[in-house]
């Protein structure tokens, strides 16, 4: 009987799934990045639980106003690559007994201040005495059932593109976890995208809106995982032309001989952006971008799985990622 | 500077609250059982979120299926207290990497057995590696808003009843936490009230469907704990003329020479609903209830507090409950 480490997270998504059925009301599946359930006239409710843990997602030296905002921002990222603005949150808290007063109305700090970035309340919440920290934040949103935006939907042919640059937060989460290096000897890009993550809510809403994104996945599981987790749900292969790794992390690569593409393909918790385009609609989407779209690849036959393009050959990218299981 | 512990739960929750700040559309403050959202034409939007903490709310001798279980009972009982049917749900799940494989499909089971019990699916989660066992539910509902119980509103002269008797939780809890007995050494009743409990689900969305009632609270945090909160936001005091216990609390304190009284008023974990009745409205109400509403006392002024009949005197009952963090 395997253990959970050895099951990994899929595997416990599985487990979930399998058990609990499908529910007619449910309108996307159990692994996209969102829940949504149809209400009457079109709307559907959309739903969204991402739960931060202090062992496994608090790096050290990380503030308990940023576990806030981090917490927030994870639960946001999946409502933007659906192209769906949050309207209200709640936040259920498990907190370790040594915590003081002071680092809870830091953690309430945190919370306030993300929610009030991407726009919406926290209105409710629990909170329980738990042995290891805990932040589990459920977002509440309505959409138009025609506007969401789900993995599944990419066609060969479609173009693949990202909003932003990759492999700074793994070059930063090796920094401060194997290089034991403090926050503040980190460069700046580095310790912002671990310490100060941003959702792209603003842009995935446009972006969504524009009806040329054919299919979406916010890159928290990290560049290879999500590239497979879409191509995979819309049943399709990709091919990808160039790596869209960030400056920063080259350098922090170059410094330290590491494996720069390494870094940008199989990091996580990098809350970017990953869809396909409908190739006729190129214009609306770029212009919906304002110039943050960066088109890496094309969509093609689920056959050829996804590749990168490596000089003049394309090799596979493995189903690798930050899996919490799996560390 | 207090520790969380000297803190209690009560005080985090206010932490939270002032910092959140109120939001124009949350319709009910953050301490009542539920959190609201107001929609277009007078509909509401209901949200739940309640976690379960492995080390503080699984009783030794708990299997994973009775822990999933109870997980959504906790949550489906608020939604009682409010008359409101849960929707679809979410699950967050912190497990520890030594769980097998076989608990997490129980885990599964239970989750899904107590959700189709209460009529709705679990559309969605998330799962995490935690060191202390974590499950998350988020409930969705939508509902009427002058249908919404809230528990501010009770008025003197209205009167008190309760959906059932008390105690057995607290006299199991006592029995296999303190005296370490196990499970099956426990009579039926004290079992039963521990390790499978029930939401008053049904009988919520009736009572409350009647009109009659004009408060509302599920008595998860004990019943004097509840009692006082009812109270408190309604700006009233409550005269109890006798204690709702239960013949198997009753049993229980007889043999252990313990008072049965306390274990019927500082327990917790019990999942009934204590209301308020408008006089006027008895009939509908005890139509409703199909004989299972127990008038026990009638509402005061607030300078009163919350006092209980013992013999020809009336007696303050403390502000005493089942509170995580001042066990």
């Amino acid at each position: 009987m395997p253990s959970l480490r050895e099951l990994g997270e899929l595997g416990i998504i599985r487990i979930l799934e399998n058990s609990f059925g499908k529910s007619k009301s449910a309108l996307v599946g159990f692994r996209d990045d969102v829940s949504a359930f149809a209400l009457s006239d079109g709307k559907v409710a959309v739903l969204k639980t991402d739960m931060l843990v202090g062992s496994t997602d608090v790096p050290p030296g990380m503030t308990m106003r940023q576990v806030g905002w981090k917490a927030v921002v994870a639960n946001v990222s999946d409502l933007a690559a659906k192209g769906v603005r949050p309207l209200a949150g709640l936040v259920s808290l498990g907190l370790p007994s040594q915590m003081t007063e002071r680092e809870i109305r830091d953690l309430a700090t945190g919370l306030r201040e993300s929610s009030d970035a991407y726009g919406f309340h926290l209105i409710g919440g629990d909170t329980n005495e738990s042995e290891d920290l805990s932040v589990s934040i459920a977002l509440f949103a309505i959409a138009n059932r025609k506007q969401l935006v789900l993995r599944r939907g990419a066609e060969p042919g479609d173009l693949v593109a990202v909003t932003g640059d990759f492999g700074s937060t793994a070059a930063g989460l090796l920094a401060v976890l194997r290089m034991k290096k403090k926050p503040k000897q980190l460069p700046r890009p580095l310790y912002d995208a671990v310490f100060n993550p941003r959702a792209q809510l603003q842009l995935g809403l446009r972006l969504m809106a524009s009806g040329a994104v054919t299919s979406s996945i916010d890159s928290s599981d990290g560049l290879a995982w999500s590239l497979h987790e879409l191509a995979s749900s819309s049943r399709v292969g990709f091919r990808i032309d160039r790596l869209p790794i960030s400056l920063a992390a080259r350098q922090f690569a170059e410094r330290h001989e590491l494996d720069a593409q390494k870094l940008a393909l199989y990091g996580g918790e990098e809350y970017q952006l990953i869809l396909t385009v409908r190739r006729g609609k190129l214009r609306p989407a770029m212009r919906a971008a304002r110039g943050r779209l960066n088109f890496i690849g094309e969509v093609t036959s689920k056959s050829h799985g996804i590749r990168l393009r490596r000089d003049n050959s394309l090799v596979q990218i493995p189903r690798k990622g930050w899996e919490h299981f799996r560390q």
